[in-house]
């Protein structure tokens, strides 16, 4: 078994194992770019493991539908479109709407909790599990070297609006049965207790419903149903109508109402017209860009770069989470819609989020339950993983059975027992515009220096037998600061270096072209201490 | 009265004070650049409106010794050496350290709480506030036109360990004078509650002290003496030496210890070589970089870039707070460090940092002991300037004498009454390697550009006459994904473009520029989804 992604980092979850010569996948995830990976827009799974191999798959299994699991499945699928993909209604749902986009159509297996279907050597067995997106599925795997249990994203909100709780008794029956190998989510490893109930934000929903004066406009995740439906309950207790906006929230909503997952009072719902013509205090908007996402709606009005106009007295409730990264970006939106008269609700200052991860106190029930003989955490960077190891140790997992591996290692469970058996390459693989995997870590470095310092060009055409300067060069520079005359003091540094290289016999337009950049690059730190990227060009008079 | 900085955001806190034709100027702080600010060092207030009027200054009276009221010094006393510099000992022994980097002797007027001193027509009376540094100060200015409260940064703690506490009974008394205009520090007025009393870490971090196995390293803010305090008194009772490790730790830790803010018991503190001779739990080491900055200390012990190397079983103690925008940065060194074997204990999972400012509940009994007729936040977004601002108007004071200010915006007092009397330019002026103001909007946004997008530097040599290409255009590009053969579909795309010119008898080098730009951009755009910033490069054949 390996992990090609979700190990050491948030996202792009993706575990393939092997039995028999044979290969069952777990999701295939993307992850979300730092802001040391400038201009990538996500960050695939290496497919090089397995990309020799793709006949040898019998299924992919998507646990639920969030980017994190399902992302990666139209790159995937591009390489072999008919891969039995395997979830649940919901997911499946959200994965045909994206495959369409990349003009894909998938082979699909539906199952629900409950459910034993048999892949290759795999019999899956499928469980209910509860997570901040509906119809998420555990998944338990028998082959013959024996059982592992696979948790997928999941926590344990004993209130859940849909009632469908992770379900434990099957927990309990697999760990009677013996657990061999356990995947635990590990993303809130690291936080203490348990994670709030999705019910416990009723009242301060309410309260926003209840006391805006004018128009409520709530942003949230655009597959959090529940969260959603929530919102909804409150505008039709409170006498408002609701539009969605934004492409994603759209679609999303369109597809769980359909499908039975959004509970829509009849004449709630009504299109941006209608909803225009009412006065402000019937007024309900649900959009997207709660993360402070630059081309989302919210960030739009924030910025009076939409159709709709934040004036004041109107709410904004923010009923989403604050991802590490996005705190800046977040907080622009909310000083913004501030400024423009809002009020704006959220997490930081009333309770309209909870997670949708097991916490500390959730993960130990669960070990207590399951009593694994072995323990992988997977879902998170290293401090939670670390965390989820030490909480499978606290409950008495045998610290030699808990295995923290990185992205690409291979682990093997042979007679119950596990080992490091390898390593497969499990590097990022970049989405860069239209490019997939062309963007190296060269280029996201040439970037930060772009960033950091600018760019200076320089043309210079040279005498090739003098080594002297046929004009002054020019310089064009971008992101340094300079004005006319800032360059004209590197010009004699250049031509004494020219002159130097003539005298050394030096000629080759490669050779110059290092030597002017070496000159521009000394003169740049001493006198302005910057390290611009410098493109020399040397062009023979 | 005019705030240059600190109104919108958090940091470069200065404000000008005018009366009589003479200048007071309060605090002089520099601002963090956030990560659409790349390349920048620090932001400065833009010092345009008083440049013209710099010997009109009487003074400038530092509240307290923090960068972002600090950091702007040197380089106002760059424009004009001799302004008194009017401070509390901890604070201006802090700016001399500071101007001494700069080669500045400054001119300095050292006060204390209950002092009254006279800057020209502007009568100043320094009252005790605590914060995150020691030594911090209120000022209350008594003109012409009235009395005027500026409380510069602080909080409530009624149990700090130097048991100089914010000194309520001064409020009072001034509020029974009253007040006519007052400043008041915004930064939590958005957090409900109180903060929390640095006493109240003790149990934590005295827990880090006696379970540590091995060597206890210490990361904080270099200006947090009591906090460091608190670590060297735990050091010392659990029998461990210390060594300070880090420039600006080293530097203030021995100002703080030399003026006697911190108190270090005899033989504690030793040197590194020392230190490593002990066995590793009785090791202590307190350092920089618990903000993930990369060139600090912890972050080159995350990366394995530093002489101290983590090892299995050490304890690594982040007493300290995340700064917005920092998030990434210091969970990639806190996971790293768990990579390294050390168990890393922070405020995410340990009681061990509080706040430097007052909450809400704070503010509220502020405004009802001092009664101000006129109120204007200040340090702070517009979230917690507005937040500040209900406060004031919960507590009594008339919404009309709350006053939201932007940076530059002059408000007046008079009568009584404040007005908006115009605005001044109150820019970003930043700080960009050695130039000071050099860098503009338009520099970022090409950074900004170059960062996501990369470069792309095309070299034509073309026939003015013909509009033919001498030879294959050169591409250089950094930043943006190519191969040797990428560029080749552009080169018909510019011999049409460039034909097409000589045919309409377009033929100066500038416009055959833009030509081969925009044949290049939209190349890009089309068959890769990017915009690269593209340079243009025509020579005559």
């Amino acid at each position: 078994m390996v992990a090609l992604g979700g190990l050491g980092e948030i996202g792009r979850n993706m575990t393939v194992l092997e039995h028999d010569g044979r290969l069952l996948i777990v999701d295939c995830g993307v992850l979300f770019p730092e802001e040391h990976q400038p201009g990538v827009d996500v960050i695939l799974p290496d497919f090089t493991s397995i990309r020799d191999r793709l006949h040898d798959i019998d299924a992919l299994v998507l646990t639920h539908g969030h980017e994190d699991h399902i992302g990666g499945v139209p790159y995937l699928l591009r390489e072999r479109p008919d891969i039995p993909v395997v979830g649940s209604r919901l997911t499946l749902a959200f994965v045909a709407a994206k495959l369409k986009e990349h003009r894909i159509r998938p082979v699909t297996h539906q199952v629900r909790e409950g459910d034993r279907s048999t892949f290759g050597p795999f019999d899956c067995e499928f469980i209910a599990v509860n997570h901040s997106i509906p119809d998420g599925l555990a998944v338990a795997i028998r082959t013959g070297a024996g059982l592992i249990l696979h948790t997928g994203d999941f926590k344990m909100d004993q209130f859940p609006l849909d009632r469908r709780i992770t379900d434990l008794r099957a927990f309990a029956r697999l760990g009677e049965e013996g657990v061999n190998l356990f995947l635990v989510d590990s993303t809130n490893a690291d936080v203490p207790g348990f994670t709030t109930s999705e019910a416990e934000l009723t009242p301060a929903i309410e309260t926003v419903f209840r006391t805006a004066p004018r128009r409520v406009i709530v942003s949230s995740f655009a597959s959090h149903v529940h969260r959603i439906q929530q919102v909804l309950d409150s505008a039709a207790v409170h006498g408002r109508k609701v539009a969605f906006v934004g492409r994603s929230m759209v679609r999303n909503m369109g597809i769980a109402r359909d499908l039975g997952y959004l509970t829509v009072p009849p004449d709630l719902v009504v299109d941006m017209k209608a909803l225009e013509k009412l006065p402000p205090s019937q007024v309900c908007l649900i959009c997207t860009g709660s993360q402070g996402e630059p081309l989302a709606a919210l960030s739009r009005m924030a910025n009076r770069d939409h159709v709709i106009r934040i004036t004041d007295g109107d709410t904004v409730l923010l009923a989403s989470s604050l991802i590490p990264g996005n705190e800046n970006a977040v907080y622009r939106v909310i000083n913004e819609l501030t400024r423009w008269g809002a009020n704006v609700v959220h997490k930081g200052n009333a309770k309209v989020h909870v997670s949708g991860h097991a916490s500390a106190g959730e993960l130990s029930y669960l070990y207590n339950l399951v009593r694994p003989r072995n323990v992988m955490p997977v879902h998170g960077e290293w401090r939670h993983l670390n965390a989820n190891a030490a909480i499978a140790v606290r409950t008495g997992v045998h610290p030699r059975g808990v295995v923290i591996a990185e992205d690409g290692v291979a682990v093997d469970l042979l007679d119950g027992k596990v080992h490091i058996a390898g390593k497969v390459p499990a590097g990022n693989v970049y989405v860069d515009g239209s490019t997939v995997g062309g963007a190296t870590e060269a280029h996201l470095r040439d970037r930060r220096t772009l960033a950091q310092e600018g760019v200076v060009t320089v043309v210079a055409i040279v005498d090739a037998d003098t080594g002297a300067l046929a004009e002054k060069p020019d310089f064009l520079a971008r992101g340094f600061v300079h004005d006319e005359r800032t360059f004209d003091e590197v010009v004699p540094l250049i031509e004494r270096a020219l002159a130097k290289a003539a005298e050394e016999g030096v000629g080759g337009s490669v050779q110059l072209e290092q030597l002017i950049a070496r000159a521009v690059g000394r003169w740049a730190d001493n006198a302005y201490r910057r390290s611009p990227l410098i493109i020399p060009i040397v062009i023979d008079a």
